[in-house]
């Protein structure tokens, strides 16, 4: 198998002044997913009100968690996506190096948004449909990005791992053939969907993923939570879920960076896919945790103790 | 890749009144391994004053915890472990209905456990060494037993997969051929060596469990722990290990249930891979959890009302 196996493509994306290379054979991308309004009713009202205050503290815990690119979408009914997605761009570009993933389903959005990024960002998203593809995929070109693409088509998501892989071989054509865009900088996001709806859905998307893998060892990104959705204990999930699609060549996921044990399951297979020499990231990421855990542990002592000190006025 | 794929074999092993088939298309198999005095010092010196007492707390703590076979092993130095490992099968077999995998480097105490044991035992291990073979194969055939068996000879344990797998034929050979074992009563153990020491033998372990489960389908086992050996952080990083493996083949490990997490991740991969349909057993062991944190709870605010109400006799 391994002969006949395409070797694994590299990605690079960038921010001004710092450069990320993706690869299934390198430590696993997280692409920090928080930065979304989507769902979020209080940050959408901020948002309408101006205040963008969310943003700082949602890009300081992102970070903290240990993104490696952050995700930032800025769709709000009723709101100009294509001048709020530029204004957010360049607002945490000056908050952080992180390169960053551009992510609107609006056109306009991210043009705007391309055309303020400083560096070269990860355009999310294309699918296999030719609207779309004529539409997005100048703009990669123009603005030298990279592209996550979907294999559905306007008619379905189809299930079959055959039929997804058709999808890849379009997007492949059409970008590299009609737009010149490398095929290295497209990025297949293989579409995992509920294992509750659906418990096939697991291994044809494992199948699809090693399909893509072996016969053009492109990269691959998956939203890490989208496989649980409406199952209890979805960090557990979402955590064997990464580790497992690992084996099968993903080599990034949107997902959010706040959750360690979500983390520690990419980082864990990351050593054990021989993507972590020594273990230095591992063995480092355990130091933080055990010196976090004892700085609590004696936090939580003093508050016991000078409650002790000091009788309640009663 | 499919259309190559041998079928997966099952293996059958019982109690006297239970029956289990393992299989790399069935839910996971766990063997609780904590019945083992290797490493425990007060286990031996109890063992040693005839006190048994430790077995009937660690077959409780390995059954909750999710346990689907248990493995026995007695080898205590300066102990008769033949008659040991007989009395102790003997007393579990009374204590649990799930069937038992038995353990010795000594083939005088595999026969004595295997002319006591009441069903289908799992006999643990044989080699690929030709003494090894000759003297336990006969048993594994005598009481017809299923075998777990494990890729290495009297020079080496080789570390690349081709090495294994021709190990592995040669193991089939003289089972199948000489002894007239059925192939789907072997189970590879592929050794997993430690991470931490050597960060390609993930790999090569995975090529080596594909490799199996492609061209024979036989079932698989591994110690879940001796991947981790010697780094922090063993837990994630064994969970992480049997879900990758999973989608390898694996489909057994010699683990300790007592451990939540690695129980989880074992069971999130068996949903993920289509073997636990409409989640009926991820639900089930969500609810469990739910259920004993809450009572936990609500112990902790009974305690810790009942310290508020009776203040301290000083």
């Amino acid at each position: 198998m391994s002969g006949e196996m395409a070797a694994p493509l590299h990605t690079t994306i960038r921010s001004a002044t710092r450069e990320l290379v993706i690869g299934s054979d390198r430590p696993f991308c997280i692409i920090g997913e928080r930065l979304n309004p989507t769902g979020r009713r209080i940050f959408q009202d901020q948002i309408k009100a101006g205040d963008l205050s969310a943003v700082g503290r949602d890009v300081k815990a992102q970070v903290e968690g240990g993104a490696d690119v952050l995700d930032i979408n800025m769709g709000v009914p009723l709101v100009d996506e294509a001048e709020l997605l530029a204004k957010v761009i360049t607002m945490v570009q000056g908050l952080t190096d992180l390169p960053i993933c551009i992510d609107s389903s609006v056109v306009e959005a991210l043009e705007a948004g391309l055309s303020v990024y400083q560096g070269r960002a990860l355009v999310n998203s294309i699918t296999a449909e030719d609207e779309r593809l004529e539409q997005v995929l100048p703009l990669v070109k123009k603005y030298d990005a990279a592209v996550v693409a979907l294999p559905n088509d306007v008619d379905e998501i189809p299930m079959e791992a055959e039929k997804r892989l058709l999808l890849v071989e379009k997007i492949v054509r059409v970008a590299t053939q009609e737009y010149g865009i490398a095929i290295e900088d497209i990025v297949i996001d293989p579409l995992a969907m509920p294992i509750g709806a659906d418990q096939a859905t697991g291994l044809s998307t494992l199948e699809t993923m090693r399909g893509i893998r072996e016969r053009w060892g492109m990269n691959m990104t998956c939203g890490a939570s989208n496989v649980s959705f409406g199952m209890p204990g979805r960090h557990e999930l979402n955590g064997a879920w990464l580790a497992m699609a690992m084996t099968a060549g993903l080599s990034s996921a949107i997902m959010d960076a706040r959750t360690p044990s979500v983390v520690s399951a990419v980082r864990a297979a990351d050593l054990l896919l021989g993507h972590d020499e020594w273990g230095m990231a591992w063995i480092s990421r355990a130091r933080a945790a055990q010196a976090a855990q004892k700085a609590a542990e004696k936090a939580a002592a003093e508050a016991a103790l000078a409650a002790t000190a000091e009788p309640a006025a009663t």
